[in-house]
């Protein structure tokens, strides 16, 4: 097939290399941006004197008449046209002639390809920005729906203190947010138009960057025509932050996953989001927990992989940048699809309030507890510590807990104890007494279920 | 749809959750090692009187008849199916019936996908192994095919020391050699069958492993089930060994895209294996080289990934695992396309020996024969070394070669130099003069174009 | 060794698990903010009635004794006293005894660490985002200094169109920027205050977590103690961001390597940047570019190791992310020596235009401005391109330039094409002619001059 | 400093470049092999008469001087000589003039290099292999030693069947095999001599390159110079082994992290291989675990950062090779680290026995075999799934076990069943009903066990 750029060239392009190298199968879902940024660079020309105002009447409805067969799925995308660009313009030129074949003025697949990245990558942010802003609010509805229950808090897999359950949920809702910040970052320096950078170095004709840049709603222009076909920043920087978005999710997942064990018995998935053994009859397994766990490496494998396409290679457009595309969809497809089904996972969990409470009263949770209220009968915390470390395990060897130990007892190990002591041992005084800024104290998580309610427009 | 596996199940499985979680759209290409693997089974199971003959002959009737359906391209895959084997276990229900309904006896889809993957790598492993040797044996007619050409062999990209072009071309001969050793490791410990490890603990049913293992030609059989049904080394060690490939071609292009810079134009790319600009009239540019250099970047994040999918998981099946698969095919894929064309592209590429020769005559190349020169003449290597550095400077000032400087001129800064010297200098000479084992001598590249021809079975 | 936390432990640490475990050896530098947040602490604590004035008094004056210590080098840090925080805690205690006891009171190792390495990561933004500026000077210098310099445009590292020095030389200008914006967004994030959250649940005293942070400097103050503790969001953002950093760094190298080939001769790299080689004597190598491009690897790779660590750790903290800071400190520490020396050398290269200017010679680089001549007399576009490809052609075949064909020829592909043809042909006019917003025209890289050196504060 | 190679220089080199550029303080743990085969060169020299007898026992005799002086401490190591091979052969033309300036005679630091780190490697390579074997050991031991123990298996972290516990701790045995194997094959291809190579095309003096190879006891001989030089692939293979390594202690770790959060409880870590907390006096963490977990981002990272460094490197060496170094250092190191306090921890380590048959009383993981034993009833599998599905949700909503259904509960499910059913319900049934190859059968645990006694020499 006769090749748009193929004026110098007595050969054909060898067939497997046209399988080889072509991207049509990978970029055709950037049809939507190509027209769109198509229709804008003609009314550009066309302002410019570059198309006559029947020109750009002609490519503008053909270009409309060809996104509707592509959505219709009547388009007929071929091989040998490479990718996206020249499977439209050739669609263009067969349907209206020499119009078509000035589309092309003053632009090149270069910095026309840059452009239609980051105008899909500003729709993947907003997409992936409320699809995350729907995972927090169904965090923040189970922690409303669960504010009074309390569960043990884990370092090490550890017990360390009891925290409400609705405090753990929320700080999933704090990295979200992080995300949303770093996803809309990125969409700031994602959205400036290349267009007009043309191959590499600008042009002689008399076009207005400018104009396309704010039809297409970018709120800036490129600065350096070079950097314009070459930068692919802003798909490092998406796919990075998709990585830790999905580093997020694969956290709450193994949480989840360890919860669902017997032993845990803290969540109860839906049956509707397990499944079952084929061999196994008994068993109702958290596949998609440990999917979207799973997943986590996949997305940041894409973030490597991209970063070692774009290391060393020289100024400015080189073939390899075509390399980034499947793995910036991969990405995005990725947690698109994790952030999608994490949300209605979570709606659909219910908690073990009950298992929670049980498990709180193992491993002396409210040590540090004691230790703090050494602290406010003088004793200094590193004393205090060691005080309360005799305890622990003396409480231990006898298989008990703390607040089971008699006053004497706890007097024998610092005279400053006193009745009051037990104000604070056992688990829901702990959890009552919590006090500071950010902690897991009650009036503290009803702060912040107001506060995000607010910011997440409940 | 009603799951296999739905017996303790009384909610049907999300809709969203059978698409995030569904693998059959990647699985079902190992159709044909899953039927196999099901019809050894089959017949083991019939010896061990746990499938009647009429049972078994229906099974491997209905099973060869699915096979041919799916290539027929009349196979209906369906999603709530989830995977390959599924799919494949649900029509041959429904085809035979109760017989169907005793082909997973004593099998888990756990020990079934690990034994289907391992068959295909397999095969992957033999097709990759052919491609490596293609690629040898295409650069090898070219080694022979310009025996006599001159190349600067360059460190750091800066001329060292003149090399045979042939000597340049085996080096990447013997890469792909330890590609090859490097897979053939990685069948080996692939080549387990984990059939009969159940789902994760054997079983009751008096099944003989050892038997499916000999009818699938694997060497020899698990050992433990529960590392069986986990273990995941054999696709990491894939991937790795893939990894290798792509970075060796990704040297090679890297090598040639510099080479077919105006500047050095050394390789002249067959038009076929070239593309134009959609902007630029007169380009010609190395695509294919470009990209086989950025798929490497893909390839090593497929690795990556993998192998963080397979960090920190528990024994023994994880859901997680199911991530393997595209990962695997992906890398090898890519791999396979690219030794395809990187073949082709190799026996279609011209060398320019003039400009190669040309370019000889400049980065006195000969200064390491001098220094040898002077070895030879008693002087200590690291005193040589200095005199021939002063000598570089000189002509360089000067604007001449080493062989342009006159006797009196190199006498000046060594005694010893006579007039033999101008044997040594020169790039031929320095050529000629290499006499070490794996040199670049002609007589070593004589020596080892023999030799590759017959490990080549040319 | 007695550990401070050992009150309910029976045993010793076993010594190898002391030497496994201790991370002295890699966050000892970070004495001064562990210092500066203590000191921040022990106020907040006195202003709470947690400690009295005296007693801050001695906690802020031994601690101010022990920073000069260790700057002095007399600090013994001891590995059984595992991390900085406690061989800081430790030599406190035993310098004033029960005062120094108190330091650690509602204040975990979780919550100090956090904010050590927030507070170390916030100073290390900002050094390198000087050393980023600087770099950026340097470009802007040579930009300014080879302002009339032509160099051949590549793209697929084959001649595209001509360009100015300058403006290829700002394109990694407009890279530095972006970086800079990223890290400087990581800061924003990275700027709050992790103190007080405690182990993980805050505590019952009546800290002030808003003061410290205030005290600290810090924009913020965590919102929630179990995030707080956990998160790492910010060292990750932080290594992604000088991932990018660093594959510009490998670009620029790269193409800096290519043009100190003697094919290429553009670049003249000061000796005193070079370095030679240990058996050929005329070598000059270009040694610290290949560093700055092979260091690009590293970087990435810490990147990669670190979203690795965090992969599937469930809430709180965990000790796996004590292998954070070794893989920050690593990119960090190796961007910088990389700015830093990059900057200098990119000061002490000369470039040679004699050889660019040749260069632009070949490749048929106005080929795109004749096919824009023949869009101005009307010609569409696609069709210029066929022209101007058989044109290009014709030219190549007959070893001629474009420019060389007499407008006989010329006017035989085209009867448009006139007299003034031979003022767009030819690179000096295709440069002069370049108009185009951010292109490489003359009054474009002028303008951009100006832009960075006001930006720059030059 | 006067540089070895500054004949032709006629600056300093810049000090910052010195600091940037420099190895010695990575590569000074290679002076035992630099000097091994520096000694190994000299050697061959004399016998090619290109060093005479004495000038051989000079050079002998200096370098053991200085190896004993670097292990004594004595040595000063100087940064403007960059590396180790530099500072070594300085310091030997300090010592004795003349004789040492002829050592670096036929040889470059190319190929120096690449020998001292493949002698190095293979060095590793044993050490790690037996911290491997006494891994298993350890795994071993504990596998006797708890052999009647039976612990629930998970798949999907969920009960799935019972299993002897030491069939689970010998799957580890069987991961590390594979590990053995493929350090095993990666020494064979790193085990070849690259000395003699030159910088890259060989030498024109006579030397005898399979001399050398042999007195270093390498396998064999490098076939092509330029290839010898460049090749990094033993440390790129090398490097990936160990990842497996690290992801297999990852698993390791995750699995009895969890067994000894409380809920589970099913290892008891010895008191010296955990730690305690600064704030919480009754926490005993597994630190030692989590760091062996965390540790394995670190060493993918080092792959990850090394296959970036090679990508796209034309040949033969650059500078960027340079950079393998630290990665595949810091992947050994911190791989044999981790071994070693593997292996202790596996030793001191006590399982909760009670807590895992409390344990498998839980999860219905007998209904496998309930579904096995109405296959031998004729019942087609697929049908007995569903039977055993339907009474593992009735006794899940009457809270019973499936062995606590009476024998006409269990009838009104499948008229097969009959009274021998409870010969196969129950833990213990299940485990002493296993009888297939491989599986967790005590008869297949003890054979497993003599085999590995007698593999690991027991």
């Amino acid at each position: 097939m006769d090749k748009p750029w193929g004026g110098r060239f007595e050969k054909d392009t060898d067939e497997m290399v046209e399988e080889f190298s072509e991207s049509i199968s990978v970029d055709k879902r950037l049809y939507k941006q190509d027209i769109r940024a198509s229709i804008a660079h003609a009314e550009m020309l066309a302002d410019r004197d570059l198309l006559s105002q029947s020109e750009l009447a002609e490519i503008r409805e053909a270009l409309r008449d060809i996104e509707r067969s592509i959505e219709e799925g009547t388009f007929e995308f071929r091989v040998p046209l490479e990718d996206i660009h020249m499977n439209i313009e050739a669609e263009l030129i067969r349907r209206i002639g020499d119009a078509g074949r000035k589309l092309h003025t003053a632009r090149s697949r270069n910095d026309q390809v840059a452009c239609d990245l980051r105008l899909w990558l500003r729709e993947a942010v907003d997409e992936l920005g409320s699809l995350l802003a729907d995972c927090q609010l169904a965090l923040l509805e189970k922690a409303q729906a669960y504010r009074e229950a309390v569960v043990p808090g884990y370092t090490h897999l550890q017990h360390a203190q009891p925290v409400l359950l609705g405090h753990l949920l929320l700080a999933y809702v704090e990295m979200f947010q992080r995300d949303r910040g770093r996803l809309a970052d990125c969409r700031g320096r994602a959205n400036v138009s290349p267009l007009g950078a043309g191959a590499m170095a600008g042009t002689s004709l008399p076009i207005e960057p400018a104009q396309t840049a704010k039809a297409l709603e970018f709120d800036g222009v490129f600065s350096n025509s070079v950097d314009a076909v070459s930068d692919r920043d802003f798909a490092v920087e998406f796919v990075a932050a998709l990585s830790l978005v999905s580093v997020h999710l694969s956290r709450l997942a193994e949480e989840w996953v360890i919860w669902s064990a017997h032993e845990f018995d803290f969540v109860d998935l839906d049956e509707s989001f397990c499944t079952g053994s084929s061999v196994m009859p008994q068993k109702k397994n958290p596949d998609v927990l440990e999917l979207l766990r799973g997943k986590c490496g996949r997305v940041c494998g894409d973030l490597s992989g991209l970063l070692m396409v774009l290391k060393g290679l020289p100024l400015a457009y080189n073939r390899d940048l075509q390399e980034d595309k499947e793995l910036v969809f991969d990405a995005a497809d990725t947690v698109e699809a994790s952030l999608r089904v994490a949300a209605r996972l979570i709606r659909t969990t219910q908690f073990r309030t009950d298992r929670m409470a049980r498990a709180c009263q193992e491993g002396q949770m409210d040590a540090t507890a004691l230790a703090e209220y050494l602290v406010g009968r003088g004793v200094p915390f590193r004393e205090a510590h060691r005080i309360v470390g005799r305890a622990a395990r003396r409480a231990a060897a006898d298989g008990v807990k703390l607040e089971d130990l008699s006053l004497e007892q706890l007097r024998s190990l610092s005279e400053v104890i006193a009745e009051d002591v037990y104000s604070v041992l056992g688990v829901r005084n702990c959890v009552e007494n919590y006090r500071s800024h950010g902690s897991s104290a009650p009036s503290e998580l009803e702060r912040q279920i107001k506060l995000w309610r607010e910011r997440l427009g409940q």
